[in-house]
Order: structure tokens, then sequence, then C-alpha cells
């Protein structure tokens, strides 16, 4: 089995580390991640600038590709470049992600982008995030993700659909099981600080949090904070399908075209 | 009426100032704009570094904000900050985008996104598009803005929804009408080009083309190829609900977790 691996946390976090010991007990790993941090790139491509990539060693051995772009970069660049003449991945995990990626936050996720990339090109994949940005301790959910994997293969998911799996930072005897849930649609109330640089120039910083989070156990963050672990199926096809007819119906064409 | 524009090609581009050119005709226009091109940003915002804000002039006349982010970071900045006392605006439209922004290229756009932004918050939005990248024109597209707005205000679109518009890059004469299009699925073949620079080492540049784009006029590249106006109600919850029921009945629950 092999399985290609990518975060948005940079090649050298903690969570891709322990992510990448616990698949390479049951799979070849590769890993092709971003050189350096890149959190809330959202679907990023590079597209103005070219790519680098070099080879991270760690303890004198090979580790993986360091790539100075982004998790959607990395997918493409692995899949198109780097690895095409080798057989395709059977599976692309990307995570251990530091922070949730739940609710609206998915759509800013680089981790998330990244099994985008893997449905697009249709290879089975999964995105894996650990529920804190403090203390944590990868080691449950990377022990879940190489548990989860046979399981995830089998599933046969149609085209372009994966998974979106967030892991609750609790110990893992604490952990309820497992909800297959929806995301959520929490909104944000956001705050930018205003402050000024030593040159006395503004600059806002973005600060945020989500309110009205809802508690139901089938939506990620309510299954998440009743101490479940939440799966749910994502698709990039983003069309809002109930609103065809009343839009056909509205009969805006010749008239408006041509105003 | 109050609109705020914003747009992904970054403030002094051409397609922003004909669609100020013409929304102002009957409307207050804001603009809170990215400084320089942001061109398949996808949905980032900026956490780790702090946003600057300059004011541009065009013709001695203020003309807008320019931000040092992302197009979705100028919609949250504007929203949250710099017009927080001013009246929510009826509108946002993002765009004119040069270059189309159909099918997957949807997840990537920029422009899109700051639309996305704009339903997040409530406010009524679409994105607007040009399907060319060589000489462009954007009279046309920017006066079917104008003339579309009233009756998209009269949508009322559901909370979470917006409108994601393509113009072809044809003469207004030969364009045969509106139609109302899902977003199409065709994949990318991509190709990164391997080259070497001054200093011999390699970098990888990304280009690719789409493949097997649908000819159904009820697709969006469908209708643009036919000389139509596409128009996609375009949402951010991305569960796949049809898989929902068929996770469930897996009962991964229990087992998985404490393995």
């Amino acid at each position: 089995m092999r399985v290609l691996l990518t975060n948005d946390d940079g090649i050298n976090a903690p969570g891709i580390v322990a992510l990448a010991k616990a698949i390479s007990q049951i799979a070849d790993v590769t890993i092709v991640a971003p050189a350096t941090e890149m959190s809330a790139v959202g679907h990023a491509i590079t597209l103005s600038d070219p790519l680098r990539v070099s080879e991270v060693q760690k303890n004198g051995d090979f580790f993986g590709y360091a790539v100075s772009g982004t998790p959607a970069d990395c997918i493409k660049l692995a899949h198109w470049a780097l690895l095409k003449d080798q057989p395709k991945p059977d599976a692309i995990i990307s995570g251990i992600n530091l922070g949730s990626n739940t609710g609206i936050n998915v759509i800013y996720s680089g981790t998330v982008s990244a099994a985008t990339e893997g449905a697009i090109l249709g290879i089975p994949s999964f995105a894996i995030s650990l529920t804190t940005f403090v203390d944590p301790d990868f080691s449950y959910a990377a022990d879940f993700a190489a548990g989860f994997l046979p399981t995830f293969l089998s599933l046969k998911l149609p085209k372009g659909v994966f998974l979106n799996i967030n892991v609750p930072a609790i110990a893992g005897d604490k952990i309820k099981g497992v909800k297959i849930t929806r995301q959520g649609m929490a909104n944000y109330e956001e705050q930018y600080h205003v402050r000024e640089d030593p040159y006395h120039r503004k600059y806002y910083w973005l600060t945020g949090q989500k309110v009205n989070v809802e508690s139901d156990i089938n939506i990620d963050d309510g299954a998440i904070n009743a101490g479940y672990i939440s799966i749910t199926p994502i698709h990039y096809n983003l069309t809002f399908d109930p609103l065809l007819q009343e839009l056909h119906n509205l009969d805006l064409d010749m008239e408006l075209a041509r105003k």
C-alpha cells in the first residue's frame, strides 16, 4: 500500500511527523509538504511564481519533499511531476492539522484543500485535524488514521468526494466514538486589532470567534464538543441545486443580456 | 443604494475600474480591493501577518482602499473594520475578473471567494468574470452587472447562497442570452515546466488545461462556449449529503475509535 502525506502546517510540524510514523507501520509513505506554515491559505495554488523543491532529512534519513508552495501545490506537483513515474498512491492523507477544520473554517483550510486535490485526481483522500492549538498530543489521532485506513479504502467513495476528519483533543479513552456529520454553518464574529507599528503606521490584525456553534451531534463541531470523532463527507461541486429551477423560471434571458 | 466592490486582479486592474464606472451610475460605490494581483489565492485569509490599507486616487479623486491581502481579507476588513460604522452595503460585487471562473476553477478563485465572504455576512453578492485573458473589453460585462443589479436584489437568495456570473468575451450583440447553470466538473490535465534558474537550481512552473469540458449548455463552460452568459448559484456548504446515510450504516463507531 502506498500513501502520500501532506499538510498545511509545514513538513517539520509535529502533526505530520506523528502521522508518518503511524502510517508507515502499514504502508509505504511518501511525504510532499509545504516547506513553511501555510495555514488558512484556502485552496490557493501558485501560478505567478515557480515552485522549488528540497529534500528533507530527519535523523539522518530521507523524510520527504519540502515544496515552496501551498498544500494544493504539493498534491498537484507530487502527482504531475515529482512522483509521476511511480504508481498512483492508494490514498492521500492531509494532516494531522494543529487545530480543528470544522464548520466554515473548512473553506479556509489548506489541509482540507489538499484532500480536495486528491479527490479531483480520483485518489481516495482524507483530511485529519486535532481540535486544539495548545499542547497537542497527536498520538491518538495518528493511530486512528492508521486504524481507519483499511476501512476507508474499502469505502469506494463517489468521484470527487473525500472525508474531513476531526479528532477531539481529549484522552483516547474519553473519546465516545465516531459520528458521521454535516459541515457546521456557525458564523464568525470577527474583530480586527488596530495597532500602530514602530513607524507610526496603522495596521490591522484579524482575530475572531465562532458564534452560535451548533450543539447538534450530527454537525461537526457538535460531535466534537460531545467527545466524538467527526467524519464529514465533502465534495467540491458548489452548485446550490435548490435554486436552479427558481432562477430558470425568472426568464432573465434575452431581456437582461441585451440591456 | 450602496455597493461594495472588490476583485482579485488588484485595485488598479481595468476590470474593477470598468465595473466601478458602470455601477456608480446607479449606486454609491465603495471599493476595497487587493493592492496587488491575488489570482488563484482561493479562499485564503491573512492570519499570520497584519494587513495594511492605503487610499488610492485616480484622476485626482479618491477611488478606493487598497489592502495588502486577499479578496476574502478585503471583504472581512471592509465589514468588520473599515466601513463598520456605515450602513451595510446592499450588495457586494467581485470582479470583473480577467479570465473565466468556471468549473473546477471556482475553488481556486479569489474573485469567487470574495462573493463567498459576502454571502457568509448575509449580504447579497455576486462574482463576475470575463472569459478571456487577451484584449479584454469589459464594457459589456460592466453594463450587464449594472443592468442585472436591480433584478439581483429582488431575488432574495437563501442565506449563504450567491451567484457566479461569467460573461463570454464576444461582442455584445453576439451574446445569445443568459443560462442558469451548474458548476462544471471537467478536470485539468496539468503539466509542470521544469526549468533551471541562472544559478543552476531546478524550478517547477504550473501550466495545464481543462480536458473533457462539458458541452451541455446547462453547465457553466458549455453555456459560455455556446455564447450565453452563465449564472451559477453557489453555496459554501460542502457536505456531500448523499453519502451521509451510507456512512452512518457502516457503524464505524466504537470499534474504530477504540482501536
